[in-house]
């Protein structure tokens, strides 16, 4: 609680949508990190005493010791994000201390990304782009930067949750003759650089990578045939508007003890 | 009429899809420009004397004195294109000569680019690409890259035959609020570069330019928001082979005295 008899919210950078913080500013005391990137680490022990929410991203570690700093008025960590591996479940239990995280909002988001990879694959843009900026279109000829079409292929989607059907709807409407789907764990092993390589794998897209960022010297930016982009599934600025303010409505549901709109269990 | 007594058909290049080079081969004697690139104006004249057919492109002019020089063996003219800038109808027209293209075959292909370049563009796959292979991505970063998504937005087409609705049903299934639809007679003249430069159009994907190629020289190129492709929107595999076969299919069915499955009227 600071002087003001108002909570006290703690916010892990200056960059978080506004939609969220202001909403936090109506109700609360916000203490934020004022530069667009990640606390360090001794800042965020430093400012987190006395906090009783903090509004956190996937960048923030929020274990025990940073638990045991910000002391027995913190009430709930709400992180701008669907994972959550970043935090301390276990501590925050222990403490009754709540977790909100931001799930289902991100599935129109990463799905149309999920089909922006697929036809950028699938038609070479980043090939065909370059082609033009180099020299390389020189006139129209029947064969050259074509790639197979959507209509009447067959696609195959792993993973079949939110997400994957929402890209199999998405799919369908380019005329697709059969939609295949997996479990996420029937994936097979893949050595993808190789296949790449030798185009049993024709072409790749890929959002996420191991590790993040991906090294510069990394094989994967050498090949014509995949295109790598730095993890922006959900980086749509509606998703990442709402992805705010959900994880404000969390940290004010908590505060006041109403029901959080997406508390994790 | 060749030696064996089977028809002569003329191809213009030797990088035309194989389905439909087979097809003729079946039936007709074939004499083919042996370069993966447009032939010579000077071999053309020579080689196409005699020629009952002609396998033609965009880049092929089909003139008054190319007519002449075939001689009035000439019954067919098909192009692997919608186009037929190239070909002088009325020459054709007052010969007797039966002129064949390809409508309606491209409309899964571009409208597939389309969305390609729609997503491309809104999602800003090229700068998110280029920041993961040099270095900008550093980190998670809450409103890094966003960029407008298609969930609820309204989405404008211009021109709305065939095509444009094609486009429409693909763009419905990501969830949009509103298609607009204008007339191409209705479409603003918008000075394009400037417009881009102070981000009053956010950003553009281009398939078609003029000239064609675009000059490297040209401010688009220098548009970090403009993604100018090498006019490959029928370029998928399908479509190629499709126009491959339905010109050859023309220039048999002209031949034969046959109805032609796809005659400029």
């Amino acid at each position: 609680m600071s002087s003001t008899g108002k909570s006290m919210v703690y916010v892990t950078r200056s960059d978080m949508p506004h939609k969220g913080i202001e909403l936090l500013k109506q109700h609360c005391d916000l203490k934020l990190w004022d530069q667009p990137s990640p606390v360090p680490r001794a800042e965020f022990l430093k400012s987190v005493v006395g906090a009783n929410g903090i509004f956190c991203s996937l960048t923030d570690k929020i274990d025990k010791e940073l638990l045991d700093t910000a002391g027995p008025g913190l009430k709930v960590v709400a992180t701008i994000s669907v994972g959550y591996d970043h935090i301390d479940v276990q501590e925050c239990r222990k403490r009754g201390i709540k977790i909100g995280y931001t799930p289902d909002v991100l599935t129109d988001a990463t799905a149309e990304l999920t089909l922006a990879l697929l036809l950028s694959t699938s038609r070479r843009l980043p090939e065909a782009q370059h082609e033009a900026r180099t020299g390389g279109w020189v006139s129209w000829a029947p064969t050259w930067m074509t790639g197979p079409g959507l209509a009447s292929s067959t696609v195959g989607i792993v993973g079949f949750g939110r997400i994957g059907q929402a890209v199999a709807r998405r799919v369908k409407s380019f005329n697709t003759n059969r939609i295949l789907y997996y479990n996420r764990s029937e994936r097979p092993e893949a050595k993808e650089t190789g296949a790449m390589k030798n185009k049993t794998i024709r072409a790749a897209g890929l959002d996420v990578t191991s590790p993040e960022p991906l090294p510069l010297d990394s094989p994967l930016f050498k090949l014509e045939n995949c295109v790598v982009l730095p993890h922006i599934g959900s980086a749509s600025i509606e998703a990442r508007n709402t992805m705010s303010e959900l994880t404000a409505n969390n940290i004010l549901a908590a505060l006041n003890g109403h029901k959080m709109p997406a508390e994790l269990k």
